[in-house]
């Protein structure tokens, strides 16, 4: 038999999914399952996405343009526009998901061995895309005690070899919900141009920003015009995970171009998908404020109820909807395992991410999970005071005075 | 400004989808275009898949399990039981398209430098999932005075190394059409077991087959129990292009482990194309003998009309729906384009791909171009008198004389 390759060997299981054999055995034993685990949101996807893709009336469900419709990218460009980012519909190339937009971005401006550096602990399958094209992800790492703020510049310098090709962020910050003040990406800014790097963002929870602070995109900074990728989609916006629309957004035409061959390669992204997406495009400011409120409200719900939990540290963050949390326990991904195999509460259990995963340094996150308040506030309300009693219970818990002393070091 | 990639520079542009910004111009001047290009097919999309979409009245448009709904995943796993192949829903994984399939398959099954044995011509983007995967396509030329039938097992010897790691076919073929016989099957078999290989297979046309001849599944041949890998998908057979919905199917279960970690890090492939495909695979046999029908007619005519047109050679292929068609021109590439850029027949012009593209030794298929006969009979019959009218006006033509000597070597 044939052995399967190295990298394939080497690619990590998702520590978002990874855990979802033991959340399916816990549901079989007749267990409640709380998802905190993915950023699968439950506000209902709009009524307007699934009317246009009522109404659409094909007779032929036939490829797209391998860049996707002509018509969803203009209102991809509207939407920038409206934003007060200029963006044309040149500028927009459809993908299947942030995730193709991510590997195209990767296959077209690294080379393999080329070094790409990201803030950890990042979005897990930042490493799989990495793998995916032979790049490596040189982490820079960033602290729960220090609530995810960027080093220094010096600390990025310090990084910085002849491979360097580009810097990623993910801003709102999916796991740690950091949102970047705007002196913060002046630094990135100031970086890239001083070493001739890429610039890739992923902004797909643009909206996702709470407590009155403002994002701002790298599209909002001047010197980047050929250096700045943006990386978007409709999954949490619009609550379409499962549309898998997502798009690359630059000014460079080289770099637009060359992922325009990769886009071809692979045809088209859904057809389907993207005529719901044309229609959530045009959704009103009304509709982001409803969910923003929400998710507000969810947010302030969470770290709140988290705080009162003895040897529990949860950061001040303003975006998306993730928390990174430390748990006074020995090994976050044995206790999520115990909680699934070997707990419940009221009929319940909780999944959630293990972080360890989330850090390219596997040292790193031992102790964290990363919390997605994507449920309703009640369920939340259930879920956490379920961690809470698993908490209590597990045969691995730490003795939260020494927790919060190493916290203070 | 930072460069892009080297192997974003080297891949290809598709020689399907390259020219048409020259087919827009045409249309832009008023002229109808003919895409004999592209394996879209006309043939309207089931109502049972647009109905499926319209009645699954989801709240929440979420991801979808990372290898496919398990539903959908049944119901193929029923679909190759009812062909006589015996499939469990756990050798399925659901893809973004058969696009998504193969570069797994690459990712999984081939580390950077590995080769694969692949006869040319042979469907273009096979080499850029190669080149996204680092993986070195070897070439193993088949002909088309010979119909393209597969060359002597010691032809295929010649080529393996100790980096050759699997033999990819695709049967039925894209773009020659060709239906490899048992026999062939078989020998491809002997290699793979013999050489400790991997023997790919996309089928994705397997029902297009023609003349009452059958087609033979590598899943039908026995000792290829950890070798055989299927690459599927609906769009074709279905007409569901746009769906974007293919899958791996495989017995062997690490290289399935390995695959689930890469479909994991996309997350989900398409969720409503999931739904609908899940009720086309519940279409009785009537619904593909309407369509092989429609197809068969299709082809005898077109074969029939091309080799009405001096100088042009068509093989006898029965299956898929492409045709590799020798012109009598100096270049086929500079033929289609001069077909787009300057001519035109009672309102009208007919794109078609450039075969070389297609062969990986660039010196080969420099006048063949490949036609699909994906459109109904009329608008064929105009498409190929039109093409007919094109040889005769074009510059470049090939004294016929000449060319049927040459062919005849």
């Amino acid at each position: 038999m044939p052995k399967i390759s190295t990298r394939a060997e080497e690619m990590p299981a998702s520590p978002i999914r990874k855990l979802v054999p033991l959340a399916e055995d816990a549901q079989k034993r007749g267990n409640k399952v709380y998802f905190l685990n993915i950023g699968q949101p439950d506000i209902p996807t709009p009524s307007e996405y699934y009317d246009a893709i009522r109404k659409a009336n094909l007779e032929v469900l036939a490829y797209s343009h391998s860049a996707g419709n002509e018509s969803l990218r203009k209102k991809i460009a509207e939407y920038y526009t409206r934003l007060g980012l200029s963006v044309n519909t040149d500028e927009v190339l459809v993908t299947t998901g942030a995730s193709e937009a991510l590997l195209f971005i990767f296959m077209t401006c690294l080379n393999p061995g080329d070094e790409i550096i990201v803030p950890q602990p990042f979005y897990a399958n930042y490493n799989s895309f990495a793998l995916t094209a032979g790049v490596k992800v040189v982490p820079i790492t960033t602290h729960i005690e220090n609530d995810f703020d960027l080093p220094e510049i010096e600390s990025f310098e310090a990084l910085i070899t002849p491979n360097t090709k580009a810097i990623l962020i993910c801003n709102p910050g999916n796991p740690t919900g950091i949102l970047y003040s705007r002196k913060s990406l002046e630094k990135l800014r100031d970086i890239v141009i001083k070493h001739d790097l890429y610039l890739i963002a992923d902004e797909v929870y643009r909206e996702f920003v709470y407590d009155g602070h403002k994002h701002h995109s790298v599209f909002s900074l001047s010197g980047l015009e050929d250096r700045a990728i943006v990386v978007d989609s409709i999954s949490k916006r619009f609550s379409a995970c499962g549309a898998r629309i997502g798009c690359v957004i630059t000014h460079n035409k080289t770099v637009m171009g060359a992922i325009l061959k990769y886009a071809q390669a692979r045809l088209s992204p859904p057809t389907m998908g993207q005529i719901g997406a044309e229609a959530v495009y045009d959704l009103p400011q009304t509709f982001y404020d409803k969910i923003i409120a929400e998710y507000s409200e969810r947010r302030i719900f969470m770290l709140g109820e988290l705080k009162k939990i003895e040897g529990v540290l949860c950061p001040e963050v303003n975006g998306a909807f993730y928390a990174m949390v430390k748990l006074p326990v020995d090994d976050a991904e044995k206790f999520c395992r115990w909680m699934l195999e070997s707990f419940s509460y009221k009929g319940a259990t909780v999944m959630m991410a293990p972080a360890n995963g989330f850090y390219a340094d596997p040292s790193l996150g031992i102790d964290e999970v990363r919390i997605a308040y994507v449920l309703k506030k009640e369920a939340l309300a259930a879920a956490i005071e379920c961690l809470s009693e698993g908490l209590k219970a597990y045969p691995g818990k730490k003795d939260t005075h020494t927790q919060q002393k190493a916290v203070s070091l």
